[in-house]
């Protein structure tokens, strides 16, 4: 297996989503075809992408779905803690879905006091001074961050600092990897300028 | 210009993004090569994607940010509303940075009347009966998803029969574009399994 590229590896969750639903819809095998026309992308694109990955090429349901569960890493268990718990840190917190696939948040930081000693969804809402020692004392796989863009560079450091491995940040700043630790930022804007692109496309031509 | 492909369009914005930021530090001109490294792409691929957008071939950051806004629809005002006002909606009303690009929210509507008449950073929350009427009393560019999946369908219908132009679904089901309408659909969880590949790579290998 090569390096596999950034694009590649975006469209692996999509596969395996829409493998998922096919599971739950009750089929048993696909054609690279189907999962192309779900993934909205090509068949050539779908067969690709899976030679990319080790030459998956047999194409029932269970054994790619077993593949891309060992490429996404599904299936281990993940600590996870937030670190911001206004409105986009509950909204993240009260997200059940993560759990189907391993994904486990242990705590919650912020740095507003009123929130001290406060729950959500069973989730302790912690001070963010705790956070260092907290990091020390527990091994968390993944911080994520939905702080303003201002708090995100120090709490990266303090993350780098206590060993997690990765960071999945919402803070509108670009976070880089490093020593290990791997990040994704997401920016929800790129996501409508993306929608926004499209409404506009008739008069782009 | 060709038809742009998903992939391509999907980096218009990052490139958009880094150009501000660039602009913001003083740059006046960039190079394919450094565009590139602040994306995470190559400059073989920065070329490329923008041969494909028209042969943008001035790399002054004025001219650039000016044709990446016309390509992204930035500049037009674009009237939004959000629908399910819980966390995640909540989140969304509260990000302000949306408004620098000309995306404006106008009201949010939810099933949960203990919410009605209620405001959120001086937005009001509607009766989501009151949805079709709204719609057809005011012109919506963009309706934003954020309930739960099962809602989704029917919220979609809504904005069809609304004639909304563009679509941006949170809720965890995959909406199509349709008689003009144009979805975006955001899944948080893709990004989660990409970073999770990212810290499971060196197994993979």
């Amino acid at each position: 297996m090569e390096n596999i590229s950034e694009a590649v590896i975006k469209r692996l969750p999509i596969y395996y989503r829409n493998i998922c639903f096919m599971e739950a819809e009750g089929f048993e095998k696909i054609t690279s075809q189907t999962l192309a026309e779900r993934a909205g992308n090509t068949s050539t694109q779908v067969r690709q992408d899976f030679y990319m990955c080790g030459g998956i090429d047999n194409y029932s349901i269970l054994s790619l779905k077993k593949r891309l569960c060992e490429l996404l890493g599904i299936g281990n268990k993940y600590k996870m803690i937030v670190i911001g718990a206004g409105n986009l840190g509950r909204a993240i917190i009260s997200y059940k879905d993560f759990e189907n696939e391993g994904f486990f948040i242990e705590a919650a930081f912020d740095s507003n006091l009123t929130y001290e000693g406060m729950q959500i969804n069973g989730i302790p809402i912690m001070n963010v001074k705790l956070l260092d020692k907290y990091l020390e004392d527990n091994e968390i796989d993944i911080l994520i961050i939905a702080t303003p863009a201002k708090a995100a560079e120090e709490i990266f450091k303090k993350a780098v600092a206590g060993n997690v491995k990765g960071i999945w940040n919402f803070a509108p700043v670009d976070l880089r990897s490093c020593d290990g630790v791997k990040v994704q930022n997401v920016h929800l804007n790129d996501s409508l300028l993306t929608l926004s692109f499209r409404i506009n496309e008739k008069e782009n031509y």
